[in-house]
Parts: C-alpha cells; sequence; structure tokens
C-alpha cells in the first residue's frame, strides 16, 4: 500500500499545473483514502444505522421523515456544517394488500407486488384470463383492443450486466409495459420481475402512465413464478389461463418530503462548492440498504476523509435526496431551488455498494489533464478509466440543469438486480470490504476536486 | 461409461451367490441406469408437472387431495399397476394473515411466517417486550416465569452440512422452543429460520407443545430480519424492544388426507415387496419441488427404470405418503394399515434433488455380501460407502415398525436448508443433471434389491 501510495503521490508532482494544492496535502488525501480503504466505519456505520433504527424510508410517508430526522442527527454527530431539512410537497402512492392466484385447472397462488403509480383491483380484486407476451417487443405487436378484458402477462427477462445495461434491455416492461397494455385494451398486467435472482421476491419499482391513459392494477410476479406461468402456457395447449388480482395500492394525496444537506465548509465558501448526492429514500419491501443506504453512507464517509486530510479549499455539500423512487421528486426540487447557485462538479452513488471498476466524467475533452489526474489517482483502487461520458445519475438533475461537471464512479453491477428493490434490499448483503473500496475511491477523487481551484470542467 | 458397466458386471459376477439373478438381467439392469444417469426425463416429468400443474400441497387441505389426484393419474400414465389412494382423517392447520412489527423506536415490518399447529394472536394481534435468546441453551436457562406477557425471540442460527446434521443441531429452537417458551409464561415466540439462507423468506415447520403447555402463537423471522432484531438490541442498549405480530393460523379440524401408491408386480409376488417412499404434500410456502416433489419423481423414475431392463423378482411399491409435513399422518397411517404386509426393505428420498454421495444400510453387518454388492454398484455415480446404519426418513414407519431392511441413500444436503420449507421450493432449484444422478442410483440399487431372492437383512 505505501508503495502505491508514493508512486501515486509522484505521478501528481510530475503533472500539476500552477493552480495545484500543496503536495503534503495530496500526499495526506491520498493516505487518508488508503486508510479508508482498510479502516472506514463512517460508511458501514450510517448503512447499518438507517437500515436497522429506521428500515423502509418510502418516498412521502412518515418512514421517509423518520429517516430524515435519523440523517440529520447523524450528520450533526459526524461534524457537518449547515445541515437541513428542506421540505418538498409530493404526491405519495403506497401499496396495500398484494395477492395473486392462478385459477381454474393450474390453481396456486403466486407472489406478486404492485408497482409504483398503478391503480387498486378493490378489496375483491379482478379475474380474467391472462394474454402471455413472451418479450416487450410481443406486447408492442398487440393489435389495439386485443387485450379487452384480459390481464396482460409480459415475461421478458433480464440478465445481468457488469455495467447494469441489462436494466435498460429489461426495464420497459415496467416503465411502460403497464400503459401499452392498457391503451389496448387491458384491464391489468403482470410482468416478470426486473431482477436477475431466482429467489421468489417480486421486484417493485415505478410504472408511467401515458397522458390519457387510465392508471390500471399492475404488478410485478418473481422469477420463479413467471418461470411457472410460462410453463403452465405450455401445459394448457391453448386452453385460457386465468389469474385473480387482488392489488389494493392507493394515493395519499400530497405529503411532505425533503432532501436533507450537510456540509464540509471550504477554505474559500466563494467557490462554487463539490455536490456528492445519493438519496435517503428506498422501496419499502426491503430496508434500503443497497438502495441507497450504502450510497448515502459513501458520499458521507467520503467528505469526512476528505475533511481529516486537511480543510479543502472548496465546500463539499452531501445531497441526501428525498423521494427518488417514485418519481425523483427531491432530485428535481433541489434543481429548482438551488439552480442559480452553481455547482463546481456533482457525483453521485446510487447503484449498491459493490466495488468501483470503471472512473467517467463528461470533461474528458475540455479539462484533460484533470480527467487523467483523476484517473490516475484511483488506478490503485482497480479502477479504469474510460471515454463513456458521465451522464450522472438521479439525484443530480442540478447539475445536468446548469450543464455541469459530472463524475460517475462506475459500481459494479452485476449482482445488483438480484436485490434492488426486492425485500432482500438488507444489511447482511453489503460486503463491507466493498464498501470500503468506495469510500477510498470517493476520498481520493472528491479530495482532489475539493482542492481544485480552477473550474473543472475546464470552461470558464 | 461402457467401461465401467463392464468393470461393475464383472466385480458383481465375481460375487453374486446361487440365488443372483442372471447376469444379463444384471448387466441390463445397470446399462439402464447408466442410461438414466444421461437421459432420465421421468423425474422431472413428476417434479415439473406437479409443482406447475399442482403447487402448494398442504397436507389436509383440497390442495393436498388434488396432488393426489393427479399424482394417481400421472401413476397410471406411466404404467404403474394397482394404483390407489389409501385415506385417512387427520388434524387440520392452515396458516392465516402474518405480519410482525417491531414498534417503538426501531418501528419496521419484519417478515414472519407462522410455525405448523400454533395458535392465533387474533385479527387484532399482540404486541409485547421482546426477550432475546442468541442460542436455545439460553432459554433453557431462563428462569420459570421469568418470560410472563413477553415475547421469547431465540436467535440460534444453523450452519450447512453436507449430511444435514446442522438441522439437529438448530433444529430444537423450533421444534420444541416456543412449548419452552410457553412453559415460562411467554405469550408467543419468535424464532430466527430454521435455514441457512441469507435472503428474506421465512422457513416454516412444525412445532410441538408438550402435554399440559397451551399453544401459543409463534413464527420464524427471515435471516436479515433476525440479524436486524439482534442489531436492535445492540443499538438499544438495554432499553425494551417491543414487538407487534398478527398471526392467525387455525384449525380446520378433521379433513381427509391420503397415501398413493402404486406398483411394478414383480415376477413373485408372494415375495415381500421392496418399498419406495416419498411424500406427496407440501408446505403451503413453496410449490414443494425439493421437499418432496423430487423425491417422489426420483422413486417413481426408478421403478419405472427397473421395469425396463426386465420384470424384476419382487414388486416394487412406490409410497407417495400424504401429511408428512405436519406430523408424519400418512406414514403412521401407512403402517397401521398394512403392518401385518412384510416390507422387504424401505428406502426414502426425502432430502432435496441434490446429488448422492453416500450408501448407507441397516444390514451391513446381517447381509455383508448384499451390502458391499449394492455399495459397489454405485460407486461409479461417485456414491461411497458407508459404516453408519441406516434409519430411514419420515415415510419409512412401516419399515421401523417391523424391524426391517433400511437403506439410505443420502444426498447432499448442503444447499438443502437454503431453500426447504421457504417460498423458494420451486422447481427452477432443481438441477436436472442433479436429479439424473439420483435416478440412476436409485435404479441400480432398487434394480438389485428387486431380483433379491433371499431377506435382504440376511436374517430369516
Amino acid at each position: 500500500m505505501h508503495r502505491h501510495l508514493l508512486a501515486a503521490g509522484a505521478a501528481i508532482a510530475l503533472t500539476i499545473p500552477a493552480y495545484a494544492f500543496a503536495d503534503d496535502h495530496v500526499d495526506a488525501l491520498a493516505a487518508q483514502a488508503d486508510h479508508a480503504l482498510e479502516h472506514d466505519m463512517i460508511a458501514w456505520d450510517f448503512t447499518e444505522g438507517v437500515t436497522t433504527e429506521i428500515g423502509p424510508r418510502q418516498a412521502g410517508t412518515d418512514d421517509e421523515a423518520r429517516g430524515r430526522a435519523w440523517a440529520i442527527d447523524w450528520l450533526n454527530a459526524n461534524g457537518f456544517a449547515n445541515v437541513a431539512d428542506e421540505p418538498f410537497q409530493m404526491q405519495t402512492w403506497v401499496r396495500g394488500e398484494e395477492r395473486a392466484f392462478v385459477t381454474g385447472r393450474f390453481a396456486q397462488p403466486m407472489h406478486i407486488t404492485a408497482l409504483g403509480n398503478t391503480a387498486s383491483t378493490g378489496p375483491e380484486g379482478i379475474e380474467a384470463e391472462v394474454v402471455y407476451f413472451p418479450f416487450f417487443a410481443d406486447l408492442l405487436d398487440a393489435p389495439e383492443g386485443s387485450l379487452e378484458g384480459k390481464i396482460a402477462f409480459i415475461s421478458h427477462d433480464m440478465r445481468a450486466t457488469q455495467d447494469g445495461s441489462g436494466y435498460g434491455f429489461a426495464g420497459p416492461a415496467r416503465w411502460t409495459g403497464p400503459s401499452i397494455a392498457a391503451s389496448k385494451g387491458a384491464i391489468a398486467t403482470v410482468i416478470r420481475s426486473i431482477g436477475t435472482e431466482n429467489h421468489r421476491m417480486p421486484h417493485t419499482g415505478g410504472t408511467t402512465f401515458a397522458e390519457g391513459v387510465v392508471a390500471t392494477p399492475a404488478g410485478a410476479l418473481t422469477n420463479p413464478d413467471a418461470d411457472n406461468l410460462e410453463r403452465m402456457f405450455e401445459r394448457a395447449n391453448g386452453e385460457p389461463i386465468t389469474m385473480r388480482l387482488v392489488l389494493t395500492p392507493r394515493w395519499l394525496g400530497e405529503t411532505t418530503s425533503g432532501n436533507v444537506v450537510g456540509e464540509v465548509v471550504g477554505r474559500d465558501p466563494s467557490l462554487p462548492p463539490v455536490l456528492l448526492a445519493c438519496h435517503l429514500d428506498s422501496w419499502d419491501l426491503g430496508t434500503g440498504a443497497i438502495d441507497d443506504g450504502a450510497g448515502c453512507g459513501i458520499i458521507a464517509a467520503a467528505a469526512r476523509h476528505v475533511a481529516e486530510a486537511g480543510q479543502p479549499l472548496r465546500t463539499i455539500r452531501v445531497l441526501f435526496a428525498g423521494a427518488e423512487e417514485t418519481g425523483l421528486w427531491g432530485s428535481r426540487a433541489y434543481s429548482e431551488a438551488h439552480i442559480d447557485e452553481p455547482m463546481a462538479v456533482g457525483i453521485e452513488s446510487d447503484f449498491g455498494a459493490d466495488r468501483i471498476w470503471r472512473f467517467e466524467s463528461n470533461f474528458r475533452e475540455t479539462n484533460p489533464e484533470l480527467h487523467a489526474r483523476l484517473a490516475r489517482s484511483v488506478a490503485r483502487f482497480g479502477v479504469a478509466d474510460s471515454t463513456i461520458v458521465a451522464r450522472g445519475g438521479a439525484d443530480l438533475n442540478i447539475v445536468r440543469d446548469q450543464g455541469g461537471a459530472i463524475i460517475d464512479l462506475q459500481q459494479d453491477g452485476t449482482d445488483y438486480f438480484e436485490l434492488h428493490h426486492t425485500p432482500d434490499d438488507t444489511l447482511d448483503k453489503v460486503d463491507p470490504e466493498a464498501l470500503r473500496q468506495n469510500v477510498a475511491v470517493w476520498t481520493q477523487v472528491v479530495g482532489i476536486l475539493a482542492n481544485e481551484a480552477g473550474p473543472i470542467s475546464g470552461a470558464e
């Protein structure tokens, strides 16, 4: 470790321009990152605390509010300045009963969960014939009106990918499948969970009904249940398969959510701050450990480690966004409230707690020296440089709206969709060693950024 | 494969005594076992069929009755003779609502399932302080009356073992924990699931209240929930933790279950039959794939393969026992009904669908030649001989009651308790290749036994 540290310091010393911060501060930051790799307890403490003491923190609910109060206490206790709750109003959807049964010849229960923003079947439920679409494209091909009075079943299966792109391949079945099915007459939709595991746990998540399409009930079956339903179609030889659904989610109307912020104040508060983002809300099924308790733990830990290495030049602001899961309410509210306050750069952690494997920025062309310096600084943690242009995640609306600098510290997503949006998103799924690697990489990157005097994107 | 086959045939030819069946039949059986290893579809067809077309088959319910009717059709369609349903009466317990919530400072829901034979909290539920027992022994040490008005939490954790012995280590927390806690005043008990996986799925199973102890509500938390509850005790620093439980199981009274039997009739039906056993009922949470759909598939497939190799000397009887899970009702009923009908030998498959790794009999001392011949015959499938005395499983009461010969073809149980008694006991967890290895081993062993003229145990 010491060898790597010296090598990294030496490489930086050869290339940093005149405005760079002092060499000993560079070394101290690198040492602090190396220390975090072995010894960080801050990220774990946050993740364990919020999942144990609060648990699920669904957007717009009292549970999320308890989470905010807890996070504010935690930030204060951990030395953050200017800790605040920035409330906003939102429309809040909550789950009710959720049961599904195949009826008729193959009668048996199935495990289901409602998708966010969907309608209720009423407590008495609905029963109808199921129409099977092996892939999302098959639903697109279904003639208008062909689903009148039916339940659409979209079985499009997701594949695990390191970069998370499998979500883009399978996600539309959830994001727009119910709306498309409804527009063709379906009275409800069941999808195969947008997730890669084979446990009996359904993956929830939001769906959106297009303008003019009346919302219907819609839910996700677990992968084993979707497999079973497929086999039933095979064994039925064309005989109809029917299903009864009881899904009773409801809208609570307008409730209060909020963004929680805290700062490590820089030596020159007039400079635009470095914005580190995550989201504090979680889906209600799990305890929000990997989505996104760990992300908030990582960014907060990095901010503290950077401060440990000496007060940074710029202020580091952490944003624990509220209400991400049900429509990026917090990210949008934050951008609206702070759009006139320029951010130096935005980075988000919201893809679990597995190791960071790739560095991306959106200023590789405009500030190649800084991009290269950052990429080199994290190579010792096994992070590769990349030509992919960083786009930031859900909680960085403000930086995108400002056209600002963005960095993506890409986490390995191979196993993420085993857990994402399921009851299984619990603390035991977080690997403490991988979590510390995240903190180390973040400490190194944030440390450089927060001590960078010039504009991060290179543009004046 | 061919080389192994010849070698096995040669070895047997040197050692078989005068009453052994013809060499070409020996070869045909070995060839059939080898064929099953690569090509058996019968066990898969049964397992897929019963899990897809019937699903859960809880003891004493209509679902179990549908399963029996389905199995009878399947046995008839697969060439079994004397297929019959042998009904018996039983007391039937069924699950109701099941919810658990930590209340107070760490308020959050927990995933729970009721244990078989437990009482209801009533729909309004109960709320009480939780008393934490890290291990079963800690509960034993609790003073009489010390749990008055409390909920006992037994967190004894199970470890995975190849031979399933971890169940014996952890099982008492479920089998007798609730009764012991009740006897010390507890109004309810929650246990850590008796299972080894870390998914958010509770493991159900039966519990027994001792004579004179009034049954209380009792349920199993998932392992991640039990972990979380432990962490709460750590974070609470002695402050009480309270929990609300809503568990509404009920007794249906006396209902009908039944044992399903079928036969491959032997050349000499006057000889005691070879009894192959499994159970057809399953817990309601999963679809009963590994417990015990696969077991019934394996024994039925083996019987068919033996018949394929030429009519056996003895009749082979398959027993798909009813109502095993809630108290061995079927096994006991079968023994009562048939106790006067001697069985040549009993073998059961009820430990999942993973590979067989060990051969055990209870006649190694009394009939060493047959024991050795059987053990050698399955060595080519990776099955080791053993000096452990076979005891048979839950469905072999009749053979134990008769003091008869028993063989255990031990399956690898390392992963069994990831699935056993959980919603995750579904077809996708069955590895077709491992399933075929089971069928091959069974075909070989049953083939030898069903063609053995002398008494299996060696005793006259």
